[in-house]
């Protein structure tokens, strides 16, 4: 089969055997912010062309590629949500040449508040982590622009949380007066820890992120320092409001994932790292398994 | 006297007869931020030019004006502070032609973890609010780009915490995909309620505020009203993190010092709302009778 992670600023193919190991791989920017029209077949083309794929095997997507401003709409499913409902709810794509293209969908959920929650992408690398990991429930944290975290019981993702942490970090970054007292950034691991403690004192976020500032006014931390130091206060406030509980699978890149790991071993949360581009193919591989199973 | 509010984007002045009442009152959009090199003295005189003031009437300045970016750098005076330690902290201004300026200084403080915090410009609005309200002690609460909250026990500035609010607000609204699904603002105050509430449930600030995409996602909330639940939430979580005691005085501009009153109304609190330029000029004056009295 070939596995595709098609999201807001990528594409990732996968061409995977029969066991669901990774053949080959190939990736470009085509996200699908940046998809003229509605032609989402030619960047497809593009990056499977010289795999010659033989047009029987079947192609399975997840991603924003399913969103309202992807190629189709696919409709959220509902949690409690197991692998079997997300294979119910693939969707075709309109590919031509006989092709077989089908669209995972997106999760959302309710909190006892009512609000409601969603993801998209997410939900194939948490059923591929959990495969992984050889456990049945386990609390999955999905670091990044908008941060995850999934309940997993008895293989069945129960409830989740969006954390818009990255996003955060970004628009401070970038245009707030804290970002303006950044120097380019030297990874300074005390300053991230140092903020992971500061979210744990009182007075809340929108009081902690001031200490960057007034911080480097007294000359307590370098200006190079900061980013860390900002990071370690969200990323701190971010797993201190989720009030997560072990045994937990970090899924994601590598460099991000250690420093949310960093940030639970504060709290005396072991956890276990896992790539996220594994987790997707993973969870890619066994929504097609079980779906054949189905079929036959 | 003159009484003069000089910050990072404004200038104002106010001529005052000796009880400290108001006689006339100008202002212009020459901030700190917009004056070339270090020439205050020329807009100041600008503003002061119809006024054909005698030579010796004393100016009196708080705000950014005493910053290191200001016209001369006033030290922070450390909490808890008197109105008679921010009299003893005044600094004059090289201002030629035999005119006395003295700028006030900004407060400084550190919290039970050491970590400090300053604020600059709100020293004289906090005693002008006191003064107004007849109180002694009460917290004092001034919502703007950057909110602060200050304890006054017994006419002394006991401590304070800054809450970056209104900056995360904006950079939120304008740089965020928060941002982007918002139509031109129409006042919903159910809408600002409801994220009120919103920052009362469980789930961190970076989890609530994701309810703006997911609750417009759902059509629960028109693109018109995001704006105003993104306010309650931020809102809701600066007055809630900082438990503010009663008796609360709200000291700002009339529209958001509203919004702040409504706010504290969720968790019961009864607060009185006070203008700000009318603190300023009721600070600085008091300042000026200070001064004055122990100058004799």
């Amino acid at each position: 089969m070939i596995a595709i992670d098609w999201g807001t600023t990528h594409l990732r193919a996968y061409r995977l055997n029969a066991e669901g190991s990774i053949q080959s791989a190939k990736a470009s920017p085509t996200g699908i912010m940046s998809i003229a029209g509605s032609d989402f077949e030619t960047p497809l083309c593009e990056i499977l062309a010289d795999w010659n794929e033989a047009p029987d095997r079947e192609i399975l997507m997840s991603g924003m590629v399913g969103s309202r401003q992807g190629w189709i709409e696919v409709p959220y499913v509902p949690c409690p949500a197991g692998l079997s409902d997300l294979a119910a709810g693939l969707r075709p794509a309109p590919m031509g040449g006989g092709r077989r293209v089908l669209i995972c969908p997106g999760l959302v959920c309710r909190d006892r508040n009512g609000v409601p929650d969603v993801l998209r992408g997410e939900e194939v690398q948490i059923f591929g982590a959990i495969a992984i990991s050889t456990r049945r429930t386990a609390t999955i944290c999905l670091p990044g622009t908008h941060s995850k975290h999934a309940l997993v019981h008895d293989n069945t993702i129960t409830g989740f949380t969006t954390h818009m942490t990255g996003e955060v970090f970004a628009v401070l970054r970038e245009h707030s007066i804290l970002g303006r007292l950044m120097a380019p950034r030297r990874t300074d691991l005390d300053a991230f820890d140092d903020g992971v403690r500061r979210a744990r004192q009182q007075g809340g976020l929108l009081h902690h992120i001031f200490a960057v500032r007034t911080r480097t006014l007294m000359n307590e931390l370098g200006g190079a320092s900061l980013a860390d130091y900002l990071s370690g206060i969200l990323i701190g406030h971010e797993l201190g409001s989720a009030g997560l509980a072990a045994p937990v699978l970090v899924v994601g890149a590598p460099e991000l994932g250690a420093l949310y790991q960093r940030a639970l071993g504060h709290a005396g949360i072991e956890s276990e790292l896992i790539a996220g581009d594994v987790a997707t193919v993973r969870g890619l591989h066994a929504v097609a398994k079980l779906q054949e199973r189905e079929l036959k």
